[in-house]
């Protein structure tokens, strides 16, 4: 089933828009090319409405956020709405900063996004305002457990609801949730968190499948997470294999998104009503 | 007979500045320094003078303009005018804005290009204006037949009579004109396209190329596309000894930009005056 | 012994504040995340404070320096200071241009570095300023003959006893010192200089060991130099082995920062009092 959203980029090729931090770029663009689709980065106000026109799916990312980029990406996001592109929101370290919480404040009130992908404390942070911690946030991330696993499908539908989009929790279990239905995804390895820019990769991919699928954005959205996970298990095969490390890791994990032809046989996930 | 142009390039170590977009820089610098060329990147117009000055070649690309960058290239691109420093333009995307098509159109007036690296769309629109489609249009570039083959011929001369530089015009055979002949270079694979930066990379190396032969700029602009489709028939062959995938592609085609010794006896060019 | 700083980097997991180039940035993030610290860029100047307080170390690197950067460069530094934070300054290119050359030297003044990395041409001219020539000089550095060791020793001390900072002078043979002492580091090979940001590398790597071993500055800096010159030469094995090349040597370079266990065995290096 899964294979059918990964054989819909391949085919269709979405040309995908990305307003992206300049760490990561480079693995954002390689991993769109291996799926299928197509990258585009552009971050100028003057020409960003025309170049969303173009395009099939938006990819906001806020990880090197600055003044001007953040201009452009409330531009794009509304042009994107307008014209019915999906839109994808990673809200990279919404809790480091004031500066990047009101922002993104305002994106989700003047964007409607179509998934927003973040790590258990940007969701909670973006679900329930103050109260929590602010800051970079990553080992609360990893642990999903027996005891926790209900309340975090609760939060992740609570922002639904809050904002209509598919929101995707990473972690050790991946969730991804609508208003009422989730998944909980457990492809993946732990040296995923050794490379930069998983996440961010993980948010372009996720891109390219919902311009592909407009009509099964959840499936598509899992379909995305089963591949990156199982990108990376496969990945690390190769790694142990080389006795190599994690920047092979990283060389490996692209490779796999191209290589990947069975999708369905390597995922692992249970939906949650 | 095009060893020699790469010779140079590796006893001269020319240093290549480059105005570039954030995506592909560091492949860029990467594949510059593989070729035996050093790379060097600034973009602050309160010093760009001062960086075209002390270098051998100014590469300006287009791929993430933004109206500092746009400034900082007008700049750089006269200074090295004055000074007699090669300059290669690589118009990325000069079709998916009006902000960048009009931004080409006055890099044109001001700035004398050595070189000017472009798809077919790219060369077409800027040779012959607005009649043509804008947008990123990669598909027509690949479709070089029988048929449209002295029509292609035709517009790279075209465009090198208007622009006084010599013109590369890349698909899946690519083209390098002056005024009244061309080279047709068959090298390469297709798989370059299933990584990002293979233009910027290719334009990049021609600036190398084109600052260690001034004296032969056409020879060098087609010694340079060889290497760079020849590191790709390379590169191929070791994904497919090593069922590897796109991102190790990138790797190995660095990697042959390095290690090719013998250019001549791979080259497959023909020229047609 | 020098395992001890390493061990501490891989415990304590710093994470490490970048306001640096965007050539290298990616490799930057990666080689931080090997060593088993983490990685956080930013340069926004809205937030540039609240992110220095949340990191335990910052790193300043002028590669592509603009107007915009070099604010959040000196509120960054400053407030470093306030809190106690450890300090890196990469001043890459110095003498390429005035502004890089003024604003290294506002830096100077305004920030206190807890370490500094530069080339020889680079530290000559920040210690000794008018006099000495400006440019990209890469070939000078790489001279320490038995002849110059004794002035290297002298100037980096003398630069040191200006600043207050741990100066490294890098080159074939690296030099670390304090006012009163050195060391002369000489592992690395030459294939170091044949891929971009290995300098960038080296001064991420650096601010990991510095904010992971408070106590200890001098000692760290020399323990991530001989990591990364170890790195260097174990990738060099493999490139031989596998008939790679440089993009190879860079993705096996990074793996071996995070499969190096015993540095103490591998580390070469002798203190001069």
């Amino acid at each position: 089933m899964l294979n059918e959203y990964l054989e819909n980029v391949r085919e269709k090729n979405p040309l995908i828009h990305n307003i992206t931090n300049y760490v990561t770029v480079n693995d954002c663009a390689n991993i769109l090319l291996a799926s299928g689709a197509a990258p585009l980065m552009a971050d100028e106000n003057k020409e960003i409405e025309e170049i969303v026109a173009i395009s099939q799916g938006l990819n906001i990312n806020i990880g090197t956020l600055n003044s001007r980029t953040s201009e452009a990406m409330l531009l794009a996001g509304k042009r994107a709405n307008e014209l019915g592109i999906p839109v994808e929101l990673d809200p990279v370290g919404v809790g480091a900063s004031s500066f990047r919480y009101e922002f993104v404040q305002q994106l989700l009130k003047e964007v409607k996004f179509t998934t927003i992908k973040g790590n258990f404390s940007e969701i909670k942070l973006m679900a329930q305002g103050v109260g929590t911690t602010r800051g970079v946030d990553a080992t609360e991330t990893d642990i999903v457990t027996k005891n926790n696993f209900d309340s975090l499908l609760n939060l992740s539908r609570e922002f639904s609801r809050q904002t209509g989009a598919i929101v995707i929790m990473s972690g050790a279990t991946d969730i991804v949730s609508n208003s009422s239905q989730s998944a909980a995804i457990t492809n993946g390895v732990e040296m995923m968190s050794k490379i930069t820019g998983t996440g961010c990769m993980l948010s372009a991919l996720v891109t390219g499948f919902i311009a592909a699928n407009k009509e099964a954005i959840f499936d598509a959205a899992v379909s995305a997470v089963c591949l990156m996970g199982l990108a990376g298990e496969k990945a690390k095969e190769k790694v142990e294999k080389h006795s190599a490390g994690t920047s092979s890791f990283r060389t490996y994990l692209i490779d796999e998104i191209g290589l990947i032809e069975k999708l369905d046989e390597g995922a692992k996930y249970e939906i949650y009503k």
